[in-house]
């Protein structure tokens, strides 16, 4: 079982489907989780995003919150309403809802597989691709760095304005994340961790980081260890990606080199995400990394896979990683065997991969 | 000629060629800019670099900067030392050479151009590379941002250390950016700015440029613009770089934008760069993208072609934009005549440049 499982019996689960497409992937996902899971999950719906904004002014009530972290683990569709609506000012639902919950539920590691399945069209090149197979994991940190809303803004509006962010890092902050992706690589055939950050010029949080990555490192003589600043990890991911086993970085960075790492791995239609508290103080969150695609919603068009991922990886953390790895394997069956140019409606692919397990 | 081109007969160029291989990629950016100038540069040498540090404690004297600041135009080789010595602390290079040229001198445009010429592999895959023809340029913040080195460490060492970054943004530095990069998109046929931040996270940062850049947009109805948060500027990167013309972005993220783009046009072995100060306030300073490479260094193995496409990025700006041009048409031709398999001696590669001209 995974580390630290505790739900046993009827694991409750909250379902925020969101906006767009979310909604139907997320149909998907509990679909297949009801066929694969060795227990019955008890969900409730919790309507939230754009549409619940814009409808209320309501972003994430406290009573809301206070319900969802009741439960045993989340899943999420997608947030995030038409671009550029003059009544949506950008930020709030990431802020208000996604971000909120990150922090709140103390979802310090933002857990993101990159693997690239076979079949799976990537945007690189043959002979990158001949290097060896991708398959890393990113632990991006989740609850520091310039994600903290520090920071502010003066004389807003005149040419004298000045605005600032602040990324905040903590020796506790980054411990606790430094240690859980050495505990995963160690776990991993390769062992191996790359540190991503940008030590030559953030040299205040780069050093704590440099500091307690060489600390944790030394604990664990069996994981080998890699440096790279985030420019330079840009390169290696276009050119050598399967170089990496583990990365660890801050939230910022880790933003960045995951929709990165998604890009070549076959697009953010695959990738899926945990929201993760590994200490168990609150429940974690799953969603795919895509969003909501306003421009196609409701049409049945969807890729539900990346969410369907994410919801092996919420068993995974819930102590059922057999589960788990039934469903990643009746994704990459179904990879498999899709080929260019058919296309099949979202729930044809929920219900093709249902069928495999 | 170039924008606001000043010098004319004899430009002083101080030359610092750096640590590693930046002594040799340096000597064949002079040798093909002697042959492509119309005008005789007067050169002035620098030790400056990991060297002279370790053999003197010097990273850049005062005295030294204000010579530098005297001369028309800087050429930079690449500084630093052996990966991991411990008499150069990290970052020292940077932040005491590297940056404080950029801040002292105002060199408020980083301009990378990234253009992936015909023969030249890239770690993209046929089916990207079909969509167009990969040519932009990124307009990168170079004076401010989380680069001011602002943000400092409390209780350093400790369980209760944190450790902050401050990421510093006015009206005054980001209009002047946002404006050079409008103006450059409407000098080329496509005529096109994409933002590239974070607005839905940097909230205060986002905001300021994001106004800019709409109140700019507003003066320049014949570029078109377009915004992009910077993790899906990775996915169009690596998915459709065609799409981009001029890219505007933070220093940061510029940073990271730019050795992505650099790795997808054939890699920073071709990528020049030019620290600019449009109001030609202070000499302007031009290098390679690529680092010193300890290595490889005295080998005569470094491809020079980067730091000869930076000298044209400094004859243009200082006004040549003809024999900047023929140096570009000279790299072309010779990258077109490169076989995989066959290495040529860094002075051949600048011979052979030099020759076409
Ligand atoms: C929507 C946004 C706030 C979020 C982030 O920046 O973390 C998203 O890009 C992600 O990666 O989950
Ligand atoms: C060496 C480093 C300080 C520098 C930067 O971060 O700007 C480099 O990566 C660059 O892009 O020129």
């Amino acid at each position: 079982t995974g580390p630290g499982a505790t739900a046993q019996g009827s694991p409750t689960l909250a379902v925020i489907p969101g906006d767009g497409i979310g909604p139907e992937v997320t149909a998907e996902a509990l679909k297949v989780l009801e066929v694969a899971s060795p227990v019955t999950f008890a969900p409730t719906r919790y309507d939230l995003g754009a549409e619940r904004y814009l409808a209320t002014g309501e972003v994430l009530p406290d009573s809301v919150l206070e319900e969802v972290r009741g439960h045993d683990a989340i899943l999420l569709g997608a947030v995030g309403g038409k671009p550029n609506d003059p009544d949506l000012p950008p930020g709030i639902l990431e802020r208000g809802l996604l971000l909120r919950l990150r922090f709140e539920l103390d979802h310090y590691v933002n857990l993101r597989p990159s693997r690239l399945y076979p079949g799976t069209a990537s945007p690189l090149a043959d002979h990158v691709l001949e290097r060896g197979d991708i398959d890393f994991v990113v632990v991006r940190e989740g609850t520091e760095g310039p994600y903290t809303g520090n920071g502010g803004a003066l004389r807003v509006g005149t040419p004298a304005e000045i605005a600032t962010e602040v990324s905040v890092n903590t020796a506790y902050g980054v411990e606790r994340v430094v240690r859980d992706a050495f505990a995963r690589a160690s776990r991993r055939p390769r062992k191996k961790v790359t540190l991503v950050h940008k030590t030559n010029v953030l040299v205040n949080a780069g050093s704590l980081w440099w500091r307690v990555f060489e600390a944790v490192a030394a604990e664990h003589p069996d994981v080998t260890t890699d440096y790279m600043h985030v420019d330079a990890a840009m390169i290696f991911l276009a050119t050598d990606p399967a170089r990496f086993d583990v990365i660890v970085t801050d939230n910022l960075f880790g933003d960045i080199v995951t929709d990165l790492a998604a890009a070549i791995t076959g697009g953010i239609g695959l990738a899926a995400s945990g929201n993760v508290n590994p200490d168990r103080t609150a429940p974690s969150m799953f969603e795919p990394v895509h969003g909501s695609a306003p421009d196609i919603a409701g049409q049945q068009k969807a890729d539900p896979t990346a969410a369907i991922l994410s919801a092996a990886l919420l068993l995974d953390h819930l102590g059922h990683p057999g589960a788990a790895a039934a469903i990643e394997a009746a994704v990459l069956a179904d990879l498999a065997e899709r080929t260019t140019g058919t296309t099949r409606r979202t729930s044809e692919v929920g219900d093709a991969i249902a069928a495999r397990l």
